[in-house]
């Protein structure tokens, strides 16, 4: 493609997620445009193409995928889809964004990251958004300042207000506590090395049989400890927190954002935030605007990716499952990882 | 007195704030207790005596004042009656805690400042108590230390819940005011030369004729600019907040007092207080606990007091007078002040 | 233009202001570029039409804005050349993106309103970028909800670490205190009637003879009250900070921004931000983006702008004239501003 | 005793605990006056007992608590010097305020609840003084509100500057987490039922071998869970943090103690508390003012106490015990306790 010229984005998957990312590179986004859409069902990405600009429904995704007018992939499709679909990609040569999970188990997604590995070239990014908040950022970069000293401790809450009705206890763990896996790797830079799942008296709110709130506890191979609280039904705010505690101080994020201080009678208060967009809607605009500038870079580089990429996709995948057996037993469940080592990562040549 | 008997007080005045003090010196105060109550209404002081172990009546103030069994004053009559008392009281030799004011009007003020000054002894202290607010104490030590530079402004938030229905514009002045005008001199360490009254438009909640809110502007001798929002019909919160402006920082006080953090549905929020005694409550049991050890220690060492003094009383006088004469011309109105060097005050001999 | 074509700008003055909006349209805005960049350095904007694909040079400013192939046009060249720029663009019908001020004097500024209702369509939109920063937009919410009641009084801190040397006292008015006086209309929505300047004892730390801080209170058409203290060589950060006082509560936003706590032997930190486009680059980002839009839509909708206007630019430098006079009299000096109803605006007819 | 005098304290133990309670009944205090010191170094109580007026100096512990001009005695002895000593107060009937723990054991802790409840009449009250600090008593009441709904989770954090060179592993469960045992107790009014003690990689700047930080688990008897960070070596500052979770909001207590917002050059800060006795401080006036309270009422009403007791102290000790063992094992065990309706006590006759 031409420096000039707008990179040509297929959208697989245009539920929630996917819509969201075709508003906002369609809107928000510089440098790109969304060329084709698809779905499983054909209808809503009819009717969400008609709506875009020079925009197209391609009814296979494998189709999307090999499509030449197609310069790169979003992928926003249910998980079980995923592992097919990013060989596509591979096979294609197309960078892709990929939302979390990489695939829905850990032997597949092992599979996704050799194949990729084979390549040579990174093509997948993973769509651990937090990374790209300006709040974790900031923090990581206090933490790689040296200021609090090595790390130690990590604290971290994850608050939902509600949660879908088909939401069960492991989806606590792959679909909420993931993010914490990624932010707890991105953070300390260290493989999470167990996982205990504590379930506390439920919340009486909850529905029927679901375990909420959760408590993970993660053990970092160097031997740092990490709790974090999972309650995905507090009916109260969206709220995200992550405190560190270095060997020479701590930090805290979190806590107060998208505060107004307002005093009214007998209290002073603040809206606070009920939904991840708008906890993270600027997280989400800064990873898809620099994936898209990797992307139309990279044909010139060969560097397609800036950011997560698929070993912490896999990385997310065996923490979460070592996480789902801990939630069956109670018991501390150690991680089953390949060394990193042992993948042939183009970068290794 | 010898050192282990307790400081024998005559409380005179036990309205709302004297009744206050009672019960301090009562339950809180260590080293004092109240020998004796006076009021102008008899029955109301006979009522609280009864409640108080070793505690009389005696029916007219200046008997009080002169009895030889009690050590120290506590005056909390209303304003009018500060002048004789306080003449009293120096004329016995009696230690005096005054509350604000010293007198009603600054000619009677200057007359108790120079009655004191002849007699070679500070005896009497005034009741500015927010001079023992762990924040203001604070606030004032880090001015101190350097580290902001010197002051070149001041910013005073001042807001009452409500005013009792006899409050009227020049009260607004006279008794809130007055506390800022206090904290000024105190923080800034100099005179306010000049006053300036601003009455925006009222709220529509106050009381027919009160010009609520106020805008108070002061400069100081050396050109420091303060600027005070007096609100007392706020319905809202007794908010006192400072924030003072130095050449190399700032710093504020009083944002956050007495907050819990609570998040329930889409706020989050914290009760604030309501009342003056909430806020100022630990202000107050500081104030009465050190002048009581002053006195205590006064009859040795000379020196009866622990705060501020005639002089702050007066020279708050003259400030206030000022601020009435500007909120009725709403032009700025200098401060007649003696100098301090013209009274032959104890110290300068 | 069709509606999948980028909207094609033009950049007049590619200073710091400038070259970061020739940044921002390539890097961050969808659905628009440079097309067109002109400096007076002519050598400087080719070095930045260089690096940008599809961007050329155009030497006279006249000339690209009567280009065909520029869309609209985005001035950010020194106030000065305003007027003539904004004429021409009215005169070949160009939607206009122009940094403050509108023009450098109230005349001319009335001129440009009056040329622009004449056309019947508004092509001109003034930069007051606050007005789109989320806290801002949260608070005009906030207010609009009538929660606090109606508006009594606005408190207003605009504090800059550093100023450049060249900056003088008046510009403190025309280009920091401007700020407050569209946040004041803005968040009030009225007029300001009259303007009063002072000017304590300056910073030290302040260039000779720069009258640094000054205060600046302003009275509204209601009669509420507006103080701002505008402080531009604290050495400390870029602080802005606003509390809006009205009859059932307060609000306050700008207090915390950017914070981690972090915690370091015996202090709790925060890093603040020390620059304008640290603090306003999401507005600037939503600013332009919604712009473009409505840039886009406008050729169809016949609405240009979508923000701020040129009665919004007069009526700011209306308030600012009026305040440089009274920082040489340091006297209360009311507005001359012609009625809003004696323009013949295209929205009257 | 009679109403107006003082009541006759003994303290015994004059290091660094006592000392400070000498000072704090001596003068802040009303209505106690310290009649009698001791000290297992003689030299160390006559040098106290000389600056007290009314204060001697009794040798023998046992001898001051039989001492018929002893009203009631502080207990601020070493741990292992309390069985003795309490049960000496038992059989002369002197109340008694024992700082924890109440013994060093669980079994002669129950030993010496059991034989307070035959006397049928409580006497000990133990030194938890954060019942009385006002931060935790409006989370209390927060709670029992019903505000938040039945709590879920518990989230302490402990943190302290730096401990003394003797300090090992298991002292931080029983002298430090100790506090966060009961808090849990008080504030969410269940005993605890299993603990478990997770030792992560230990901050380099702790005394060799010292396991620190420690996170401990609790669960209650109705399922709740409890984490606790205790961290005693940060060099940072002493802090203290509590959040409860409830079914319908979360509170948090402990974060902003002692703060000023100071900002200077690129940073917004507050000193935080370095000392127990600094956060504490007012929390100890209060629990000494209220203790003296019951017991100088107590002699005419029969009840000695006001705050926790010796089944609280009792209850601490099995939880700390059981803390102990598994900081050995690393795994999760029972706290082992008798039932409370096992005990006669004096309430259940």
């Amino acid at each position: 493609m031409t420096a000039s010229r707008n990179l040509r984005i297929a959208v697989l998957g245009v539920g929630m997620m996917g819509a969201d990312h075709v508003t906002r590179i369609t809107s928000t986004i510089s440098g790109a445009r969304v060329a084709v859409v698809n779905d499983y069902v054909v209808e809503k990405a009819a009717r969400l193409a008609a709506t875009i600009p020079g925009c197209r429904v391609v009814e296979d995704p494998l189709d999307a995928i090999a499509d030449p007018d197609v310069d790169a992939v979003l992928l926003a499709t249910p998980g079980p889809a995923h592992e097919k679909q990013l060989l596509a990609c591979l096979e294609h040569g197309k960078p892709v964004m990929c939302e979390k999970p990489l695939t829905t188990d850990v032997a597949t997604s092992l599979e996704v990251v050799a194949r990729e590995a084979e390549l040579g070239t990174k093509l997948i990014q993973v769509g651990f958004m937090r990374r790209f908040d300006p709040e974790y950022r900031q923090l990581a970069a206090l933490l790689h300042s040296g200021q609090l000293g090595r790390p130690l401790l990590l604290h971290c809450i994850h608050r939902n207000v509600s949660v879908p009705p088909h939401f069960d206890s492991a989806m606590i763990v792959k679909d909420s506590l993931v993010h914490e896996v990624d932010v707890t790797r991105f953070l300390l830079n260290e493989e999470i090395s167990s996982v205990q799942i504590i379930t506390p008296r439920p919340n009486p709110r909850a529905p029927e049989g679901l375990r909420d709130p959760q408590i993970a506890l993660f053990t970092t191979t160097s031997g740092m400890h990490v709790d974090v609280e999972v309650f995905v039904t507090t009916g109260v705010a969206y709220e995200v927190r992550t405190e560190v505690v270095g060997e020479s101080g701590s930090a805290m994020i979190g806590l107060d954002v998208g505060l107004i201080r307002t005093s009214t009678p007998g209290i002073r208060s603040g809206r606070i935030t009920r939904t991840f967009t708008e906890r993270f809607g600027q997280a989400y605009d800064i990873e898809i605007q620099r994936w898209v500038d990797a992307v139309r870079s990279g044909f010139r580089t060969g560097n397609y990716i800036d950011g997560p990429d698929a070993w912490d996709g896999y990385a997310a995948a065996a923490v979460c499952a070592a996480g789902v057996e801990s939630l069956e037993t109670g018991e501390r469940v150690t991680v089953e990882m390949v060394q990193r080592s042992s993948i042939r990562s183009p970068d290794d040549r």
